[in-house]
C-alpha cells in the first residue's frame, strides 16, 4: 500500500485533522442498551457526523485486541502486523530520549523488596514523580562493563532503561515475575546477541540493588519490555505529509515521533491542546491531537466518568472545527468498554468530514449508527487514504 | 494469522461450541419473498441473536462458491485458499482410515457397465451398503506390483481407494467420464510422480473389471478425487483449543480429524449429537457439532423440507444453551439455496453469543436481518478469531 500512496500522493495545501479519543468504542451495561458514547450528550460530534460519514475501524484484524502502538500505527496509516514496536522503545520515544540503532530499550519499575529479597509490593508503594526522579539520578551512578547505560525517569514508579552497544539483541524476558512473593526473575536472552543484553542487564540490576540498598520502599528495581528500535518509513516519506503530534502522554508522543512527527509542547489539558492546535496551524498538513481519558475511565471500569471525559471532549470540537479542516476524523484507536475494564478488539466508532463525503444517514456520533454509516467496518490502516482522498491529496491509479 | 494466534492464546477453561448447520444460508423463490431459514419458526435461534451478535460469513471470496471442505476449513480458522484438500482425503478420514505422508487417496464408485464396458448407471443403481462391504471384500484381493493398495467401503455405491508407495503424485485425471454412454476414462498423470500414479490405477482398475465381472450391477468402477495428505497444523496447535467433533457423515468427521480435532461417537440424529455434547462437555475446550440435513434438502431442491430440518435443529438449541457455553455460534459452511438445488457462494448468516458481545438490533435469524447485524460480512475464518476473544483467550497484541 506504501508504494502506491508514494506513486499517487499529492500536495495542495489541504489540512488533515486526526482526533483520537482513546479507546472511544464502548460496550452497554445490559444487551440492547446504550454505550458510554450513545450515552454521551455530544451535540458537536453529532453536529459533524450529520455533515460526514461515519463508520467502524477494525483497529488490526476481527478479534484481535490492540495495544496502543499498533492501534495507531494504523490510525497512522501503517499495517500493524507488520510494524511490531516494544514496549521499551515506546517508553524511551515518550520522554524524548533519542534511541538509535545500537540500543535496546526497556521499561523499568521501582519496586519494594523485602529482607529476603522477594517483592512486597510490584509498584513500590506509587512514589511521587520527584523521588522516582532521585531515585534515578542513583541508578546513573551504575557502570556495567561493555555497554553505555542510560536510565530516565517517567513518572511515580516508571522509568526506563536504555542499553547501548555493539549488536545488543532484545529477545530477552521481562524481570518482573508480575506477582508479589517472588524474587525478580534474571534476564535470559534467547540468542547469543539477546543474551549479550542480558548479561548487562543481570549486572545492572544486581548493581541496582545495591544504590537503592536504603532507599525502600524504593529499594528494587524489574525491567521489562526490552526492544530494539524499528525502522519505519516516516508520514512525510509515505503520504508527503508534514505532521505535528499534540499529546499530553509520554507514549502517545513516542508513537508520533517513530513515524516522524513533530512533536509539539501541547501543554496539560485538552484546552491547551486545541491552543497548540490553533497556534501551529499554518505550519503542518496533518495533525494528530491524542485525547487519552476516554481511555484511562474506560480501564477504570467508570462507565459514567467516561461519559462525561466524551462529553469534556465534544464540548472542544467547534474550536477545531472553526479552523476548517479539510478533513476532520474522529475515532479511537481501539475500545476500551468500561464493562471490561480493558482494551478490547471491538470495532471504534469512525467520523470523517470533507467536502467530498457521501453523507449517510446517521444523525447521532455512536457504536450502532455508526455500523449502518457510509464507510462501513474496515481495517483502520486504511483510515488515512481515504482522508487523503478527501483531502485532495491522492491522485488517479492507472490510466 | 496463525502465527499472531498462537503469539496471543491464551487458556481459560471457557468453551466454545460451533454448530453448523451444513449450507444454512438460502434464497427465496421469489424476489423480496423470505429465504428458506426467514419462513422457518425459530424461536429458539431467535432468542439467540436477541441476546448476541450477527452477521454474514463469506467462505471464501466474494463469488466463490465452496465444497464441503473449503466451508469448513474457513469456519474452523484456516483460510481456506492456502489449504487444500482433496475428496479423496476427505472419503478415506472420514471412513477412519489412517492417511499417511506416502499414501494417494481416492473416492471410488460402484458403476454399471453394459457389454460394451459403457457406463450404463455411474452409481450401480444405487446398492446396499452391504453389498458394496461385499464388492470391496472382492477389490481388496487385487495386487499391483510396487504400490500396496487398500479398498474400504463408504455406504452404498462408494468406497475408497487409497495407493501407497514412494514418491506418488496426485495430479491424476479422474476416471468417472460424468455421463452414461462413455467408457471409464484412463488415468493420466500430469507429472512424473502423478504418471506412477496413474499407471498403478490403470492396473488397478482392469484387474477391478476382472474381478466384479460377473456381479452386475456393481461390475466396474470409477476412481476420482486423487489428492495427497496434506499437511495442516492442528487447531490444539495454533488455537490451544482440545477441540471435539460431533458429526454423523463421515466427510464432516475427516475434516474435523484433518485438523486434530477429536472425532466423537456422535450416533445418529441430532437428538444423539447433543446427548454426546452433554456428555463430553467437561472434556474439551471446543466443540464443533455438524447438522446435515440443511444442505441435502437444499441440494434436494425442496424448499418446505429445508424449511423443516431447520425448524428441527431449533429445537435443539435450548439443550445446548442449557450447557452455558461462553461462546455460541452457529452459521453454516455454506448457502444452499433450495432454489439453486446446489451449494453457492451467497454469504451465510451467523449468530453469536457471549457476554461480550456488542448487541445489535437483530431480532429473528436470518438472512436480511443479518445483513445489519454487528458482525457485518466477513470473511469466515475471522469467525474462530472473534469466537476466541470473546472467549477471553486471546490476550493483547502489542504494548
Amino acid at each position: 500500500m506504501h508504494d502506491l500512496i508514494r506513486e499517487l500522493r499529492e500536495s495542495n495545501g489541504s489540512k488533515i485533522v486526526l482526533l483520537v479519543a482513546d479507546g472511544l468504542g464502548g460496550l452497554s451495561l445490559t444487551p440492547g442498551g446504550k454505550t458510554e458514547l450513545e450515552s454521551a450528550k455530544t451535540p458537536n460530534l453529532d453536529a459533524c457526523v450529520r455533515d460526514g460519514v461515519c463508520g467502524l475501524s477494525i483497529p488490526v484484524l476481527p478479534g484481535i485486541t490492540p495495544g496502543s502502538g499498533p492501534g495507531h500505527l494504523g490510525l497512522f496509516g501503517y499495517d500493524p502486523l507488520h510494524y511490531r514496536i516494544g514496549r521499551g522503545i515506546l517508553e524511551a520515544l515518550g520522554i524524548n530520549f533519542q534511541v538509535g540503532a545500537r540500543d535496546v530499550a526497556t521499561r523499568g519499575n521501582f519496586c519494594t523488596l523485602d529482607q529476603n529479597g522477594l517483592i512486597a509490593d510490584r509498584r513500590a508503594g506509587r512514589p511521587t514523580t520527584e523521588r522516582c526522579v532521585a531515585m534515578c539520578k542513583l541508578l546513573q551512578t551504575v557502570r556495567v562493563p561493555g555497554v553505555e547505560i542510560f536510565v530516565e525517569p517517567v513518572r511515580e514508579h516508571r522509568f526506563v532503561v536504555v542499553f547501548r552497544g555493539d549488536d545488543l539483541g532484545d529477545a530477552v524476558n521481562d524481570t518482573d515475575p508480575q506477582q508479589t512473593g517472588h524474587a525478580p526473575l534474571q534476564a535470559k536472552g534467547s540468542d547469543a546477541a539477546s543474551q549479550k543484553t542480558a548479561e548487562a542487564v543481570n549486572r545492572f540490576v544486581a548493581e541496582a540493588d545495591k544504590v537503592l540498598k536504603e532507599h525502600a520502599p524504593t529499594n528494587g528495581v524489574t525491567l521489562r519490555g526490552f526492544a530494539r528500535y524499528p525502522k519505519i518509513d516516516t508520514m512525510q516519506d509515505i503520504y508527503g505529509l508534514r505532521s505535528a503530534a499534540i499529546a499530553v502522554y509520554p507514549m502517545y508522543k513516542g508513537l508520533a515521533r517513530l513515524v516522524g512527527m513533530d512533536v509539539l509542547d501541547a501543554g496539560a489539558t485538552l484546552q491547551d491542546q486545541v491552543e497548540t492546535l490553533q497556534r501551529v496551524w499554518g505550519q503542518y498538513d496533518f495533525f494528530f491531537l491524542h485525547y487519552k481519558y476516554t481511555d484511562s475511565t474506560g480501564e477504570d471500569g467508570n462507565f459514567a466518568a467516561k461519559v462525561e471525559t466524551i462529553e469534556r471532549f465534544d464540548a472542544e470540537i467547534p474550536k477545531i472545527r472553526g479552523l476548517n479542516p479539510d478533513v476532520l476524523i474522529v475515532t479511537g484507536d481501539h475500545s476500551t468498554p468500561s464493562k471490561m475494564k480493558s482494551h478490547s478488539w471491538h470495532p471504534v466508532p469512525v467520523l470523517l468530514t470533507a467536502k467530498s463525503c457521501r453523507t449517510d444517514t446517521v444523525t447521532d456520533f455512536g457504536e450502532s449508527q455508526c455500523l449502518h454509516g457510509g464507510l462501513g467496518q474496515f481495517q483502520a490502516m486504511y483510515l488515512l487514504p481515504m482522508a487523503m482522498a478527501h483531502a485532495g491529496r491522492l491522485g488517479k491509479y492507472g490510466a
